[in-house]
Order: C-alpha cells, then structure tokens, then sequence
C-alpha cells in the first residue's frame, strides 16, 4: 500500500463524523455555559473557556477528554483565583475527583466524558503569565488560527506516535504532546513531510517556529514555542522517544503500515508465559510491589524512574549486574528488575589507597589488619567478607536506604513484597500482565 | 628487640666466613687461569675476570653462584666473540649447559657451584659498549671503588629484599637487582638510610648518583647508571616490587622483625588445603596446564604474564569476571585464575550504533533483524543468544586466539588440559604446592 492509501485508511478511523463533533460541540457549550452562569451567580468575573484538541479540531474520533478552563481575573491573588476556580468547578460538575498538578484541578465526568476544569488566570499577553497554565489559552491561539486545514494531518502525527508508544508529554511517557504535533505540521506542512524531516534529526537539534532561539538547553530536541521564545515545547521528549519517532519516521517512510498506527493488541501475558520466558532468559526477575501511592502521575512516575535507578546503582556498587529494570503502576506500584547477575562469591577484593599515601595508608592497614593487606596495581587491597552475596538478602537490607522519591518511600515504609521469577504471578492485574508482556518484547 | 641487634643477628648468618671466602677465591683463581691458559693455547688474546657479587664481596653466605666473564678483544667480530668465548668455556667446564639469553653464554657446574661464563666484549670505556653484558666490568669496577666497609650494609639490603620477596631484576620477578642494591647503599650510606629514603618514596622518584638525570621514563623508580646516564638502573622494578619495598621500608623501620629477612618457609598446599580454601572463597579456579617451553625464564615468564592478561581480556570480554589470575612455571607450566563469575544467562545486550547513524543504523538492524533490535539510551540494541555462558566452554574454543606469545602458544599447541577446582591436586610438582600456598597467602 501507498503512504497516500494509507494515510486515508487511517483517517477513516481516526477523523470524528458530524454526530460526535455535534456530541462533543453541545456538551462543551452546556458545560461553558454553566461555568458563565454559577460565576454570576457567585459575582465572580469568570469564564469558560475550550481549550485542548477538542478547541483546536484536532482531536481524534473516540477520544473522550476535554479541557475547560476556567479564566479569573489577573487582578487577584493565586489562593483566590484557586479557590474561586474549584469552587465553580465543584458547582458545575455533578461526579468529580479533585486533582493536584501544578495547581489544583477538577477532573469531571459527564455522559462518559471525562472533562478537566483548570482554573487559570486571564492574562492579556503571554509575557504576563503567573504559571505554566495560563499559557495554554495563547497555544490555543496560535495553532487555531494557522491549523485550517491540515487538521487531519495533526491527527495523522498524533495517531502515529500513539501507535509507536511516544504520544504524550506526561512524565510517565516523556514523549510528544498534542501542541508539539500541531507546531510540527505546521512548521513542516504535512504529517508524511513531518516525517521526511524526522529521519534525519540529530539529537540536540533546535526547531524554530519563525522566532529567534536564544534557549540554553541540553535536550535531545528543542522546540521554540512561538508564544514564548523562551521555553522549549520539547523539553519532556526522552532521548528514547526521540529517537523511537526517528527510527519509525524512516521505517514508514520506506516501508508503509498501518500497523504504525494501530499496532496489534499486546495480550496479558499468562502464567505460562512468564514461566517460559523466566526459563529461556534464564536470568533472575525481581518485583518489589508495594501500594501505589495517592498522587498523580506527574509526580508518582519521576519518583517510580528515580527508584529505579536508585535500586539499580545499590545493585551496582555491590557487584551485581542488573540487565534491565523498569516501572509500572496501577493500585500497585512495581519496579521490576531482571538480572545478568544474582549470585556473587563470599569474599571480594576491597581496594584500598595508594601505597605511597603515608597517612591513608596506615590507617586502611590499622583497619582491615585481620585482613592481611597485600598490594595490587600500586594499591593496598584486601580480600574480605561480602556483605550480600544474593540480590534476595540485599534489597531486604538495603532497598529503604536508596533515594525513592518521597511518596515511593512512605508508600515502602508502609510495607513491600519482592517477588521473585514465578512468585511474580501474584500479581494478577491484567494491565501489569500486558505491561510484562511488552516488558518480555514476547 | 632494636634494628641493630636484628641486623647484627641477620649478619651473623648471611656474613660468609672466612673459610667460605677462602673457598670461593681458590674456585675463582682455579676457574679464571683455566681460561687464562686456554686462550693461550687457542692463541685467543683473551682472559676471565670475575664480576657480580663476588667480585665485589657483597655476596651473602651460602650463595654458590659465580659470574666469569671472558673478556675478547673488541677488534673481532660479534660472531667471532661469541664463538671464541663458548670454545673457551667449553674446554675449562666439564659439566655444563649452554644457555640463552640476549647472547649465549655457558652454565658449568664445579662442586656444588653454578657458573655462568659469559663471553664478552673488553671495551676501553662504558661508551663503546656493544652490548648490555660489555656494562658489566665497569659496573663491578664503579663499585669495588667505592664499597669498601658498606659490603655488609648492602648484604643486608639483599636479604631483606629477598625476604620480602622483590629481590632479582629477572623478568619472572621484577624486582631489585643487586647492582641496584649497592648503588642505594652507596648513595644513602647505610641499610637503614636506604629504607628511610625508601618510606617516603613516590612513584616516578629519580635517583640520581652525583650525574645528571636525562632519562625519559615512566617507571616507578629511576636510578641513574653514574656508569652509563643514558640508562636505568632499576628499568625492571615492576610498580607492585617497588611498593612492596616501600611498604616493607615503612613496617620495618616501626616494628623490626627478622621475620622480614628470614620469613616462615611456605609449606605445599595439600590436596584436602585446596579443597577447604575453594570451599571458603567459594569461587571456581581453573589452571591451564601444557608442558613448560624449553627457553630461559626471561625469555618464558614476559610470556606467561602477557598469556595471562590476553586470557583475562578474553575472559571480560565475555562478560566474565576475573577476581584473580597467576603464573607458575617449572617442568609445567601453569596459568591460573581464579573467577568472581563463571556463568551467565543465555541471553545477552549487544549494543548497535546511535540511532542517527543513517547508514550503520540501516546495516544493524539488517544483520540483526531476527533479534528485533530496540532502542535503549539512544542506541539500538539487541537481546542475543550469548556464544560462551561457562568459562570451560570459553576457554575450549578461544584459549588459542588470544595472544600468548610464539612459545608459551607453541606449547599450548602441543597439548594443554583446563583443570577445575578439585582436579587442580592433580599437579602434584611441590614447588606448584608452594606457589599454591602463596596464591591463596595462607
């Protein structure tokens, strides 16, 4: 198939008809409206406002988010413009669960809609924002007033990265948001343009939307926001996800699929899956689950990634090898944890100083004098006992004394399992099945 | 007890007596007029000059070894020298062995006495030397000049060296020779000064003896040759020997002990000692065992290290651990090692190019293919099977590509046996025993 037949396959799927745009248009009014009408009431100078895809038309059929914001006045303070903001959320909204990012939020549900109501401050120009959110309302500026047009191309560029695993610019995914696809359609022309430009990016390159740069950065990619020349819209995109829309950008681009879009379904993975895999990897597999901590993914995951690494560098500096580690989180929480290495001898090699470094010297052969002390490579070295000579006994020990994050680390004092190989079927969630199926790449 | 009582107590045995001077001098007389007249009857102009330590009467009791060079007239050719030289010793030996070292020379054996005779160049001065053995006259000269009353000091330096284990300037050591020990009795004046130097020495230290320094190094220590500036005395202390030396200057100096000059003999390993030990350190020892090549220790042992350091690169390579390897050499030589990890999974990381190498990215995931290469930290990579996951099936099919040096491989060629833990008591040779014992410094 052409990149063309393709490309309208797609669309087929992923283009709203009248009946959802109508559904989507008439539930957003209700909602804005209501917002107008409870701000009179409270005599609040405050308005409803769409932003998000849904505003911008480029939102892709079946997707049932919408953003409202909620504009107060510049002229109060930010625990007024909070309050004000969730007090009117929480008279509009009927079934709700109040969020924390960077400010409180609503997340609300209407008719199987789940619509976020950010209360943010009015601001006349993009200079005089007070916080990250207030900038949204001018994103949503810019692209409605040059997207006209190639709005199925930014669904085309969305619905790819989706399909690839690097849509979305949370913490947990650190890959493209909505925004970043848009600027790129409109900075390149096309989404198949979009992707002529990927095959060749380098990291560190810097994208211009017609402004100057003057970012200082060391991120794999940069992109100029238009409405603010100093922050970088790709700033949450990994190295992994960049150079995964690289790779799927020259591999579509020479080999046309759907499948890029919509990849097969990943199965949860069985019980005699995993027994398989553990018997032909042949290495030991390690969860240390615990109960998921109350706070949102934006701050759960960074904690999640940085345990991780934590748990991996104590792997480390006690001679183990880990092969490969990675995280995922549901009502539970698991870092799971593969390893080259899980055994190690009871005695190792502790190097010491420089022989000709008088002062160290004879305090390291006071210390370790039951050692007998002998000299290797121009150091002092003994050979002693090891501490953990199983992965099973050192994270016991040593795993609450790693940097966990602070949520991660409560939510571990409160109480943890590692299951090891076989006892990992313990855990039964379909989503944490299907996650080590993609885990085992089986 | 003090330093002086020790060392006069160490004296007291390594002080040849006069009835052991009397002896070495008759040897010595009756050995080099054999030579004298054989000349004459050869019509060679040449004759025998006793050099080393008994030349200089710094040889410790009990030594039965005597160097006697032939001196040639540096008019004849290289081959003619040589030739002349071996003819002479030939006809004054009666016992002996024809060695080889940078030329040949001749190892005779007179009651219970090993002599080496070496033919040699007499050149007029230390400039017109043609080779490093041509040195050695001026050497012995330099320091019979100079050593009269410090011959026991130097004795001392000898034997505590020997004691400690960094005596001998051979290759299969490394360590001091005993040129080198006279030049720092001379420059410090005494036993004691020479290790109150040495305690605070450095590694790169430049000790020159009244001439210039215009060495380019990057030894550990450099002593100036006062009879050639250009060369290093101490070019053969290897960084281990020379921090041994200091180690020892400092231990002694505060805790004498005659333990240093005369240290416990080493008992051989008994075959129940080996398995206890592997036991304790729990880790797997292999010792790869071919018959010794037929060349000098010098020539053989740069060998064996550089075989070793070839099989551990190997061996990491393979993602091995080494803790510990050795060498051993008698009738058998043997290269030991002893591994912190002898398994591994089936399974391995093979790292590709970073993902924007157009051209070897393309290639990579051509070859590997099969594998379903993934992106991690910015690079492809595949999980493949791994060749080697035990260090027996490595070293079956790898031992004869490393680099081994042209005999140890020769012999290696010829035959050799990979022996594992237990079946290593099948080397029954007593000073392997011994080395044993060492290796595990029990």
């Amino acid at each position: 198939m052409t990149h063309d037949k393709i490309c309208s396959t797609v669309l087929k799927k992923i283009v709203p008809d009248e009946g959802e745009k109508k559904a989507m248009l008439k539930l957003t009014e209700c909602i804005i409206s209501r917002i107008d009408e409870v701000a009179k009431e409270l005599g609040v100078d405050a308005h409803g406002l769409l932003v998000g895809s849904v505003a911008k038309g480029t939102w892709i059929s079946g997707d049932r988010d919408l953003d409202i914001f909620i504009m107060l006045p510049e002229t109060i303070s930010e625990e007024e413009m909070e309050s004000l903001g969730l007090q009117i959320a929480k008279k509009v909204a009927t079934k709700y669960e109040e969020r924390y990012a960077e400010h409180p939020y609503i997340k609300a549900f209407f008719k199987g809609y789940a619509v976020d109501m950010v209360p943010c401050f009015s601001v006349s120009n993009p200079a005089s924002i007070k916080s990250a959110v207030d900038r949204t309302p001018f994103h949503n500026e810019y692209i409605n007033a040059r997207i006209g047009g190639l709005e199925n191309e930014a669904r085309l560029l969305k619905q790819l990265m989706r399909g690839i695993g690097v849509y979305g610019a949370e913490l947990k995914t650190m890959g493209f948001s909505g925004y970043l696809c848009e600027l790129l359609v409109l900075k390149y022309g096309s989404f198949l343009n979009v992707l002529q430009s990927a095959k060749g990016w380098r990291r560190g390159i810097v994208i211009e939307m017609g402004n100057r740069k003057d970012i200082e950065h060391d991120a794999p990619l940069v992109v100029i926001d238009p409405v603010d020349p100093s922050r970088n819209v790709a700033a949450a995109v990994s190295l992994d996800k960049f150079c995964m829309f690289i790779d799927a950008s020259r591999t579509f681009l020479k080999a046309p699929d759907i499948g890029f879009f919509f990849p097969p379904e990943v199965k949860p993975m069985t019980d005699n899956g995993l027994a398989d895999e553990l018997k032909q990897r042949g290495m030991d597999v390690f969860a240390i689950v615990f109960k998921a901590p109350d706070v949102v993914e934006d701050v759960l995951y960074p904690q999640l990634y940085k345990a991780l690494k934590s748990i991996e560098e104590l792997l480390h500096r006690n001679d183990f090898r880990v092969f490969h580690g990675d995280v995922w989180s549901n009502s539970n929480s698991v870092i799971l944890l593969e390893m080259e290495i899980t055994g190690l001898p009871p005695i190792r090699i502790h190097m010491g100083p420089p022989v000709e470094s008088v002062t160290h010297a004879e305090k390291f052969k006071a210390k370790y004098t039951n050692y007998n002390p002998y000299i290797r490579s121009g150091r002092y070295v003994v050979e002693m006992p090891r501490k953990y000579t199983d992965v099973d006994a050192l994270l016991k020990s040593e795993l609450q004394t790693c940097g966990l994050g602070k949520h991660v680390s409560e939510a571990i004092e409160n109480g943890y399992r590692v299951l090891k190989n076989a006892q990992i079927t313990k855990i039964e969630d379909k989503k944490f099945r299907i996650f080590l199926r993609k885990y085992f790449r089986t």
